[in-house]
């Protein structure tokens, strides 16, 4: 097929809106989507300094690079930021990754370790707490302390917001995860935009919320970027993965069904947001100081946890 | 297995709250859930006149078992009304079923014909139209005409409210339905309860919203309830059939997941309601006097279509 926007060989069909693309159109329009998200909510004003959440996956990758060229005509900075859960076989190649795709792109590039700011790797984490096929999963220390050290390394380097790789699967799923699950609040705290900015809370902007997951794969293909498509070795989302499965089923038989919860979902937030999202004054963490809604962090908390069992471990050893 | 209420022999296992019922703690628990319903959104008032609108089906028929139960200890009056569309073969049957239920519970019932008022029946309809696989099906005149003869029929019996049998599944199918097409403005006009009311316009109430449809059928069976459960002819819903299923699929993998989806929707409900049920005066349409926000009412619309057509083909059919 060729190309709606100029007769060339078409690489993509974009169900959703009928369009055949070529390379170089298909890139522009991928471009031009992330641009006219980041202009919608303001994401990023003039002289900004972002950190980008690069984990060294394609969504964030293609985030660097995508960002590092919207800097050539508008002056921001970034800089990428990798959080190391410490997850054998997993991580470690996807650091690489990161790491070469900032350097190709002349981006400032910090690793932040799990190891070094809570004293435990992911993956040791797991074997002190037996976590794995346990209520409490790995995935929920991962994900409390990602967000702490991405928060804290979002301090330490003096950026003014943290750019995350999430795309409109991402976006949408989580929209109706939350739905089946009346987490309504939760749908109010996040969304397009911050409608309460937190002291001490990096503000977070998703500037592929309206890129398709397949586009965002394509986008890396077609441009020769590198990027690590391996699956956390820890990962059992179930109920996302069937959400993600139907919905996927759904945009084959209704193209564009996708954006329309997008579209959903955007018109709720405002509403939900004013709601929701209190103007709370946070607390700074007894421990960290970093922002909390009680008196210690949940970082902290798991920390303090998977150390005294850690100790207790030890001690039972030491005894045999 | 046992009743978790008394130990008696259990005809139904509720998965989504881990309880048994006997037969007669199911029907205390099936009653119990819409005295709830209509309570907490103060659906109806003492010595209030409630027209049900009652089609012959399991949820009508039911609805209409439920609310005269229930009068017995609240003073109300209920007037049961169908909606005869002609549909052969169809509603002929389920009518004859309305009026035994209606004789049977000694409740005031009353036919309302399109043939009569509209001046066709929906298969003259869609014989004249060739409606049949057309973008505009049967399914539209029927929508269209049903609202607004269920109107004209409450004005003239003049009941202070329509109540409708429309179940949980069916709020949660239509919640999602509407989400999945963007379409927010129309979850904000209806809802469990009315924001803004209309004059002209009877509310209507759903006091089954909060029972599965799995429940409403075991009620009828349990209690000897004569329905009619056959489909209608023209009903081709395909998207919601879709949404049903999978609803249905996700209900059995997450038990009270639809709960979940509906108070989802009674939290963003009420949010929605003050931002899109505007307070707009409404007109009489002029020619049939029922209320609309143009000059010539919707339907009214179809019925001059209609008409315009018949009297072409006559025409045409006179010519040969």
């Amino acid at each position: 097929m060729k190309c709606s926007k100029c007769g060339r060989e078409a690489v993509y069909f974009a169900k959703y809106e009928g369009k055949y693309y070529c390379h170089k159109h298909f890139n522009e329009m991928v471009e031009s989507k992330v641009k006219r998200t980041i202009r919608k909510y303001r994401m990023i004003k003039k002289g900004e300094r972002i950190g980008v959440a690069v984990s060294g996956g394609k969504d964030s990758v293609v985030l660097l690079h995508l960002l590092a060229k919207l800097r050539k005509k508008f002056p921001f900075e970034i800089v990428a930021i990798t959080i190391d859960e410490g997850i054998k076989g997993y991580r470690d190649k996807s650091i690489k990754v990161a790491k070469k795709n900032a350097e190709l792109l002349g981006v400032e590039h910090h690793i932040y370790r799990f190891k070094d700011y809570i004293g435990f790797t992911l993956d040791e984490t797991v074997e002190i707490m037996g976590a794995r096929g346990e209520r409490l999963g790995a995935c929920s220390y991962c994900g409390v302390w990602r967000r702490w050290l991405l928060n804290k390394a979002a301090e330490e380097l003096k950026v003014d917001k943290l750019a995350l790789g999430l795309n409109l699967d991402d976006e949408v799923q989580m929209f109706l995860m939350n739905l089946m699950r009346g987490d309504v609040a939760r749908l109010g705290r996040t969304g397009p935009y911050y409608e309460v900015i937190h002291e001490g809370l990096v503000p977070r902007i998703k500037p592929l919320r309206e890129v398709p997951e397949k586009e965002i794969v394509l986008y890396a293909v077609l441009n020769n970027i590198e990027v690590d498509l391996s699956e956390c070795p820890y990962a059992v989302e179930a109920f996302r993965a069937e959400i993600r499965d139907w919905l996927n089923e759904m945009e084959e038989k209704h193209p564009g069904t996708k954006y329309q919860l997008l579209r959903s979902y955007d018109k709720i937030f405002p509403l939900l947001a004013k709601t929701y999202a209190k103007k709370v004054k946070l607390n700074r963490c007894k421990i960290c100081g970093q922002p909390t809604s009680g008196e210690i962090c949940k970082a902290c908390q798991f920390r303090l946890q998977v150390k005294e069992r850690a100790e207790k471990l030890k001690f039972s050893l030491s005894q045999r």
